[in-house]
């Protein structure tokens, strides 16, 4: 299997729901939208795509949708990590029918306490064993409460069917560790756009970050100063880009983000419940921090 | 609605597999055994349940092999809590339609960060307000890594379907501080063995607990003797179970459990991936431990 | 060496300052009013005697005063833990010469990542062979960040000159393993009055609480009453006493607990920079909080 | 009072020890070698120096050493950091006395529930307002349990004799932010090597690193090589220096840091109790990662 390239910038997107029902029409125009502004494409059912939420045929119509919108050359990433291994499984291989081109793999973690190394090597060779499509293995402490660390990254990585990683433990050290570890074509990919352009200029290939979805033009062009060698001009846009990735993930979370989509132009709307959508306080905090990021007129 | 009375001593029952498969009939023998042995009654989808790694089918299901199986005056509460509000309700419908007796509604986590006290109470009213059957709320900050705190469930506790709370924290500060808060007919229950003396003699009514799949009589012993005001044989049956305790929660963990059901005459089984099933050391040291505490000839 | 009996409450008390500068005469007074109330003794030195802000001299000065000061019958503990293990050896040296009967000595914790089972058994068998007077292990997790495990507490109850523990991890459970794992004679005594009459029911044969410093009467008939089987009356004790611990400790810190004192007629002052007195909000909290508990008239 | 200048790499010097007692002449020759390596200038009695297991006489004694056996054009900067807004006050206006040209202070942290943004800002303002030398905050979360975030660095940088910060965080987020929200003159140091690269990359303009006690030569070169602009030298340096430096600070402490620099022919020795020293199988570990780094022939 030919290992994909990963380096760009994917937006990990946010479902939109209407009254609790899945937006599938907001979806496709919020693809198209992103389809022009340099994306290298799409991961759908991750994090800020609220997939906890979602049942497997929403899943599914999701995928589909984001396959029918995105743009031919644009890259659609799936994520399928379920509790269960079987039933991680069952939904990589459901997507990879859908036309996507890898999956993203949550590590499990209700028991976190239990996802030792070996749990974790078992649950995430047999899904490669399986899957039609490649993986990418997926660490985020912050929703987690686990970590996926250099050692069993690097030995993941040997397996032909596991083709990269994201992220999101926001620790440039780890990545460091990582990047050390694994051979030079697995993937490595940032989750924490706040440290977007340290991760590229340690190494990492690309990233997929929340930020991308408000900023994709702006995460874009951290990706390509760098390949340029124009360090100053990316590290300034990166601390321009500090206080909008704080807005959209740790400060306002998911509903931050449907709200600034909502004042750039895309559909965000309100997050499916127990998420609450932001107050009209935060509102206003969100559209001040973009106002002063430049990314409203 | 009439308020249901917990106090007792209910098990979280495992959901049992062969081969990844639920083994219905495993449990419902499983059942016919519990029936016998003084309990009030069953919890089932709970964290010991496994109840994320089962499909919607598969609860149900499970849901309905043990109300048949179980004796006509034991309750049957249900764990249906799931990520969504909306999921949520479903599944205790369905529940409820089933025989189920309560619903027990694990906080929702994953977004964990958001969940603040507005977000929760937004969260359970809404399941309340909706669900046929009573509710109690279900506090496990060792998997979920948030907290019920005892203003907050003293709030919901005013709402007219939620009836009890099976509190895991495992602190009983935190239980005095809840009984302090609380009507006297809203059914605390704690949910770490460990402190089960402790609990009963502060004010809970019962018990849900891990231990009393595989000591049910001890459970119920406990609670008998604090009733009798026997505090000494309860303390030192209290004492001895400490450690069966440890070993069936925190330190083997669910795959504990079940090996341990093995050895006392119930189907335990494996667990299904990504958990593992307990290693040849660890059944002989889960052995060690229930042949010191009596459980085994 | 004869153990010492530490079946009692005693209060760790504070350090009382004056424009930062120890008011020993203060100090005096307090004991002395201390000394009728039932007590057991002191505990000088401790977490609550802002032990972290006194030079080694005025160590020695607030450990001189209290002896002095305090009944013939009360034991005086004194806070002897440092950092360096040396030091330690030299201040217990010093308290015991000034006639304390035992030292309480507080796990090293800046280097927490270090202080295995390993380091922690030769620091304490270390300051315990040298020491002329007996050692009381002290557990206090909320602000040393490192637990004393019930495997390490019975390890080191071995040692003759190690007599008993100061448990404030709040844990019930944890209690319990350290009475099932310790000889008879160890003295266990509970460090979080929240959990008071849990601890004493479950097997610690006293306290050493902040709480004790503002209602030594209640923790002492809470003891008592516990001692005589009158369960009832010794839990609702505990549990109108839950909000007023909880406001001296974790709640309003320190300074609410010296805030406290100077509503009840004891001199409690500000404390020692950095720490900041109670506001006057925090205060009125306090007041509100002591009059519900009836210790205010 | 004119601002120091600190662009450049500074080791955090360990303590040297024989059996318990300071060896100040090895002090001295440890300091002598390391005059002749490119870096900036020291810091005495920080975390790597075991400060808090030294007495007063002992800081001020390590101080005076330092001083005189530093090269003149080299700065040094002494861990002034107490519990006691006080105590620091006077160590940081001894060592001033001593000739250190600056001071870092450590967060208080004993009382880390309560050392809010008030009390912090009072702690370090008082000690700024009254000491003779310049102030650098010191951030240690690993040891502290608190962090000292971007909003309150910012406030404190408004003060003319807080010239500084010392970030062991080891988050490059929050090293944007500060940046972001201080002025180009305050002096942002890191103090996690193994993001050395990165934290010079966002805008910091030097490191105070346990690595470059036993790499320093490596350490200027990531620096040198970031401000000549060649990344590529740069991050192949820092990504081969990953090893070490979690070698000498997460993965065998302070002991380790020792132990390497006897490879290394400084002088390293035992730490002081309850510091235990490296294991032999350690200290093979450790030689290992230093050849592995070409730092032994």
């Amino acid at each position: 299997m030919a290992k994909l390239d990963l380096d760009g910038i994917f937006p990990p997107i946010p479902t939109p729901f209407i009254k609790e029902k899945v937006a599938y029409d907001k979806l496709a125009s919020n693809v198209e939208r992103w389809n022009t502004t340099g994306l290298k494409g799409f991961v759908v059912l991750g994090s800020n795509g609220e997939y906890v939420s979602l049942s497997e045929e929403e899943k599914r119509a999701v995928v589909d949708t984001v396959v029918q919108s995105a743009d031919d050359e644009m890259l659609v990433i799936a994520g399928t990590g379920c509790e269960s291994t079987t039933e991680t499984v069952r939904l990589t291989e459901d997507c990879a029918k859908l036309g996507a081109d890898a999956a993203l793999v949550v590590s499990p973690h209700y028991y976190g306490g239990r996802m030792n190394e070996t749990a974790l090597v078992k649950h995430y060779t047999t899904i490669a064993d399986q899957s039609p499509m490649p993986i990418l293995l997926y660490n985020v402490p912050k929703f987690t409460h686990i970590n996926l660390a250099a050692g069993l990254v690097a030995r993941l990585s040997e397996h032909p069917n596991i083709i990269g990683l994201k992220d999101s433990a926001g620790n440039v050290i780890q990545l460091g560790e990582i990047i050390n570890a694994v051979a030079s074509d697995f993937n490595v990919l940032v989750g924490t756009a706040g440290v977007l352009f340290s991760a590229l200029t340690i190494g990492c290939v690309g990233g997929i970050n929340a930020l991308a979805n408000v900023a994709p033009k702006q995460c874009v062009a951290i990706l390509e100063r760098v390949k340029a060698g124009d360090l100053d001009a990316a590290r300034k846009m990166q601390l321009k880009m500090i206080p909008v990735n704080q807005a959209v993930t740790v400060v306002y979370g998911v509903p931050g983000l449907k709200a600034a989509l909502d004042m750039l132009g895309y559909f965000g709307g309100a997050p499916r419940l127990p998420l609450l959508p932001s107050s009209k306080r935060e509102k206003s905090e969100i559209e001040a921090i973009l106002r002063k990021a430049d990314l409203l007129p």
